[in-house]
C-alpha cells in the first residue's frame, strides 16, 4: 500500500536490462511508490532474489508479477513503464490505457508515426495505428509541452537520441544540407539487450568490434522521421551502427554539409540557443571533447562539435549511456515531465 | 654469428608494441637471422628479461644493444627495421642507408613525399628531404615492383593501410566523387604505443571510447597523398579516428558517393579485379562483414561492401591487426618482398 | 560561501581515483558543503575542467588549491578527507588537527597502531608517533563508538576491509583457528591508483591477470593487526593480491580451518550475530554468492561461506567495491558516524 | 585426399572453442592432413564459413561432417580428436576405438580412473568403464612414456593442468604436507566453452568476478587423483576456481606447507629437477612472476614460487592458456608424443 501521495508506478518487463535500470533509478524517486514488476521468467521470486544487487534496497521484497496488463491494472498502477521487446508492448498499451493508466513505452512500437513506414522497417502491419496518433515522442528537449498532457509516450531509443539530439537545432535553423548526413555510432552490448544470443556472449565480443545492420537499420525510421520534422522536409541519412566491448554507453559521429555562406559561428549559436538551458545537454563546445566515461551512469548527453575548414564539413560528436539517457533515464524524466516534478528527479 | 645464407637484421626500437611484435613475427622466419636490437631504456638486458614472454624461445639470450646506428651497422645487419618514434627514426635510416643497409621504416619519417605537406601535418622542416624521393611506400599490394629493389621502404601506417586498401581501386577506377569521401575508424589502445601517459591507463580507456584528433588528424597526409595517386587529382576528406577498448585492431567504416552512372555491381568487379590474387586481403564482399576478432594476429586486411539504395552511397569497412598488417606484419611482408621471398613466409 | 548548518568539508588530493569517488559522493551529501579541494598538478583549474564528467553538477566551478593544510584551514573546513598517497597524509593531518579540523585519512598513514609494524612494512620510521595513538581505524561496523568523538580516523584500506569484516566474527568466537588462515584477494586496477607507471596502461592490464607483492604485501600489517585484536592473540596469515581487469571491485576468498569441534552452524550464527543489523554488510549465506557486479558503485560488502566437509575448512567470500566500501564510500560513512547523521546519507 | 606420408586427422565437435583452437593449431602441422571436421549445428558448410578468421587458410574449403563416429571412420581418420560436451565422447571413443582409429579426447569422460570416483562427481555409471583402464592421463610431463603408444588418451582438464604441475615435483618428493593444500584459480570465460547461457553474457561478464562451485568442483576429481598419484597417499584438498573477465588463460595460486625440516632450496632443486628440461614448462623461479599476457596464445606453462617465512607456507603460482596448454595445444602436444614427432611441433 503507497503512502498518500506518492504515485503508484509499474514496471512491465522488469528483468531486461533497461527494466533492471528503470528499478535503479525509481529505488531513488520520492514521487513514487514502485507497486508492480512483471517478468515472464521470473514470476513469483522476489526483486532480490533475481537481482542480488538489490538486496537492501527498498523494494527489495517486491515479487515479480506474472507478464500480464491485467496485474498492472489491478495494482492500481497510474503510470506504467513497458520494457518490453519491441511487438510486445502495443498490447499492454493498448489494454493500460483502456483502464486509464498512463503508458511510457521504452519500446520502438509506438515510434513510427506513419504505418507505412512501421511497415517498410518491421515487416508488419502495425497492430494499433489508432494509438500511434495520440503517442508522444519521448524526447523531452523536443516535445516537453506534448509530454505534460501525454497519455503515452514512445520514449526514444538510444541510438537515435544520440543522433537526432546533435542534429536538430541544425537542420530546424535550416545549416545544413539533408541530403549531406552520414551518421557512425559506436554502442555497448547492453544495447542488444539481456537477449541470450551465441554472438554477445562474452568471448565474442570481447577483444572484438564490429559494424552491423548496414545499410538500413530500424532505427533509421524513427531518426529520419524526427530529423524530417526538424528540416520541415523529408531526410534521410546513412547510419552504421557498431558493436564495441563496452557495457554501457553511445558515442556517435556525425557529419555534415553546411549550406552555403553559412559560417561556423552559426552552428555554434543554433547549439547554444536550442540547449543552453537543459540540464541534461552539455554542449561541450567547437574545442571540447566527449567520451563514454563521463556519461555513463548519468542521463547527460554530451555534445562537441569542429568546422573543418578542408572539407568545409562539420563534425558532430555526442556520447550517452544508452541505458539512461537512451533508455531508463530518459522514461524517467518523461515520467517527471508527464507529473509536472521537477525535471532531474531521480537523475 | 648467423648461420650461412641467413640475412642479418636488426630492429632498433625493440621494446615498444611494434617492436615486440616484430621479433613475435621474425622468431619463425626461417630465412633471416636477428642480429641486433636496440633500446633506449634496456640495453644490456636480455631479450627473456625485458619480454619474459620470449623466453624458452629463439633470440632469447640476445641483449639490447643501445640506440643508436653505429651499433645495427656493427652487428652486420643487411635489414634494419625502425620501430622508432616519429622524428626519431630519419637520422637512423640516414646513417643506416649510407652504410649500405636496407631500412624498413615503420614511422612516419618517410611516407610524405612532399616536404611543404610534412611541414604543414608535422610542424617542422624534414630532416632529409633527399632520401624522401627515394623512399617506396610500404604497401607492397600497391608499390610491389617498387618495393623490390627499395633501400628505404616507408612501411605504411595502421589507419592509411585499413582507408586506402578499400578507397584505392575505386578511385583509380574513377567510380566514386573523391569530394564525398568521410572515413570513421576505431582502433585499439596498443596504436598508441607503449607510451606512459595519464590518457592511456587502463581504468581511462577500460569502459570508455572517444573520438579524438578532430578534424586534421596526422594520418590524413599519408592517406589524401595515396587515395590521390590513385584518383589522379587532388583527394581532401573527413577522416575521424576513435579509441575504443581493445588491446588490437583496426576497424574502418567508410562512406563515398559514386559518380553518376555508376552501377553497384562496378564497385564489386573494381574490388575483385584489384584484390582477388592477393593472399593478404580478404574480400568478404557485398553481403559479408568484417569483424576484428577474424583478422587480430593476423596479416590479413578484411574488406565488406554495401551500396544503399537510399541514399546512393557506398559504404566500405575494413578491418585489419593494427600491430600486424598496420605495423610489424606489413613491415615484415615488405621485407619478403624486398628479398624475393615468399610473401607469406612469417606471417 | 556554505549555507547555514552546513558542515564544511574539504578533500586533500581530489584528482586521485579515491578523491574523484569522494567528490562524486559529497555532490549528493546534504548535511555538508564541499569548501576546498586541493591538488598538486591542477591548481587554479575547475572541478569541471579536470572531470568533465562534473559538469553541470553542483561545486562543476569550484576550483582547485594548492596541496597545502594552509588552504584547507583557510577555507573553514571543518572536517578534511586526506586522499594523498601514502606518506603524504601525515604532515597534513598534524597540521590540520592542530587546527582543529577532523581528519579522515584514506592513505595507511595512520593505520598501523606499533610503530615498530610501521617500521617494518614501510621501511622508514612513522612521521608522527603521537597521532597514531588516538587515530580510530576506520570501519564503522567495528569502531563504531570510537569514531563518534574522533578527531583523527584512519580510514581502512580497500583489501583490509575485504579480509577483516568476514574474519572478525569467526576470530572473536574462537571459531577458527587463526594459524590456518589463507587469503587471495582479486582488485581491479583503479586500486594502484591514477599513478602513471607502464604497468597500469590498458594494454598491459586488458587480457591480464597477475599475483603480486608476494609474500609480503603492505596492507597485512593493518589486516593482521586487526585480526589480532579480534582473536585477542596474534594473528599471521597468508595474502595474496591479484591484479584482474577490471575498473572497480575486490573479490576476496578465504580458507580457514575451524578449531576442533566448532559445527559447521556456528559460523553462520557468528555471522548473523555480527552483522544482520549492519546496513552494509549483506549477508548472502551460506548457499549465496557474491560477485563484482552486484556491489560496484555501491557501499555494500558482501559476504558468502560454504563448509567442507572434505577438506574440513571454511570458505569465505567477500566482495566490494574498492572505491567506495574499500576507500570514498567507507570515508563517506565514517564521517556520518562521526557527525551523527544517518549512516547511509549520500550512500 | 592426404599426401602421401601424412596422417589422417580428424577433430569431432570442432565448432567449440577447443575445436577451433584445435584448426588453428593443425593448419600448421606439417606431420597431418586434416581429414574430417565434424559439427552437430553446422554440417554441411565449410569451415570458413562457420569461422571466417579462417578464410585464406588451409582447409578453408573443408566442411563440416555430421557429429556421427562413422563420418570420421569413413574419412580414414588415424588420429581422432574429441572436442565434445562431457559425457558425450565416451560413445565417439568406443566406436572409433574398435574402428583402429587413435583416440585424443579434451573431454572429462575418461580422465577418472576409479569408477566409483567418477560416479560421485558426474552423478552417474560411467558409459565405458572398460576403456577407463587403458586410457592414459594427457600430460605429457608426467605421461611421456606410455603416450608413445596410447590408443586413447584422456587429455588433462584445463584447470587440472596447472594445478597438478607444479605441485608434482613437491609430493613426488615429499616436500609438503598433502592435507595443507588449498587453491585458488582464476579463469578466463572461454574455459566455459561455446554454450549459449546467460552468465556468460559480455554485459554479465564485464567488469565482473566471483567465485563458483565451491567447495566441490568437478574438476577436483581429477587433480586430487593425480595428486594422489604423487604422493602415493591419498590427497583431498580445497580448490576454488573463479570467472574473470578475459578472453583466454587460467592463472592459479596455490599455498601448502612444507614438511617439518624441509628447507626453501629443496623446493627449488625438486622443481629444477622435474621440469628443467621441458620445453612447454618455464620455471620462473623463486623471485620470477607469472602473468596471463606472457602465455596467452602458447603452450607454455610458468611455474613461479616463493616460500614465506612468516608463516612457513610455500606459495606456488602458474599461468597457462586454458585452450592451449589446458585444452587443444596440450591435444597436440600428446599426439606428437604419440606420433614420435618432435614434441614442439606446431606449437
Amino acid at each position: 500500500m503507497p503512502a498518500m501521495n506518492l504515485l503508484n508506478v509499474a514496471i512491465a518487463g522488469a528483468t531486461g536490462y533497461s527494466g533492471e535500470e528503470l528499478i535503479r533509478l525509481l529505488i531513488r524517486h520520492p514521487g513514487i511508490d514502485l507497486a508492480c514488476v512483471t517478468s515472464r521468467g521470473n514470476a513469483g521470486q522476489r526483486l532480490e532474489e533475481v537481482f542480488p544487487k538489490f538486496q537492501g534496497h527498498k523494494y527489495s521484497e517486491l515479487k515479480f508479477s506474472p507478464s500480464d496488463p491485467g496485474q498492472i491494472i489491478a495494482s492500481g498502477a497510474q503510470i506504467a513503464f513497458l520494457a518490453l521487446p519491441h511487438g510486445a508492448a502495443a498490447p499492454f498499451a493498448q489494454a493500460l490505457i483502456e483502464a486509464g493508466v498512463r503508458v511510457i513505452d521504452l519500446s520502438a512500437d509506438f515510434r513510427i508515426k506513419d504505418p507505412v513506414v512501421y511497415r517498410e522497417f518491421y515487416g508488419q502491419d502495425h497492430p494499433a495505428p489508432a494509438l500511434l496518433r495520440e503517442s508522444v515522442y519521448g524526447i523531452p528537449e523536443l516535445y516537453r509541452a506534448q509530454l505534460r498532457t501525454a497519455h503515452l509516450v514512445a520514449s526514444a531509443g538510444c541510438y537515435p537520441t544520440s543522433v537526432i539530439l546533435p542534429l536538430h537545432p541544425l537542420l530546424k535553423a535550416g545549416l545544413i544540407d539533408p541530403a549531406s548526413i552520414v551518421v557512425t555510432s559506436l554502442s555497448g552490448v547492453s544495447g542488444a539487450g539481456r537477449s541470450v544470443s551465441a554472438e554477445f556472449l562474452y568471448v565474442e565480443c570481447n577483444e572484438n568490434a564490429r559494424p552491423y545492420g548496414v545499410p538500413k537499420h530500424r532505427h533509421l525510421a524513427e531518426i529520419e522521421q524526427e530529423l524530417s520534422v526538424a528540416a520541415g522536409s523529408p531526410v534521410v541519412i546513412n547510419f552504421t551502427p557498431h558493436l564495441i566491448p563496452v557495457t554501457r554507453g553511445i558515442l556517435t559521429t556525425i557529419y555534415a554539409m553546411p549550406r552555403p555562406g553559412v559560417m561556423p559561428a552559426a552552428l555554434t549559436e543554433a547549439m547554444e540557443a536550442a540547449y543552453a538551458e537543459e540540464i541534461f545537454i552539455r554542449l561541450r563546445g567547437e574545442k571540447g571533447t566527449v567520451e563514454l566515461k563521463n556519461v555513463t551512469h548519468s542521463n547527460f548527453l554530451d555534445i562537441a562539435w569542429r568546422h573543418d575548414p578542408r572539407t568545409g564539413r562539420v563534425i558532430l560528436m555526442s556520447a550517452e549511456d544508452n541505458l539512461v539517457k537512451g533508455a531508463a533515464g530518459q522514461a524517467v524524466q518523461n515520467m517527471n515531465v508527464m507529473c509536472a516534478w521537477a525535471e532531474s528527479t531521480a537523475l
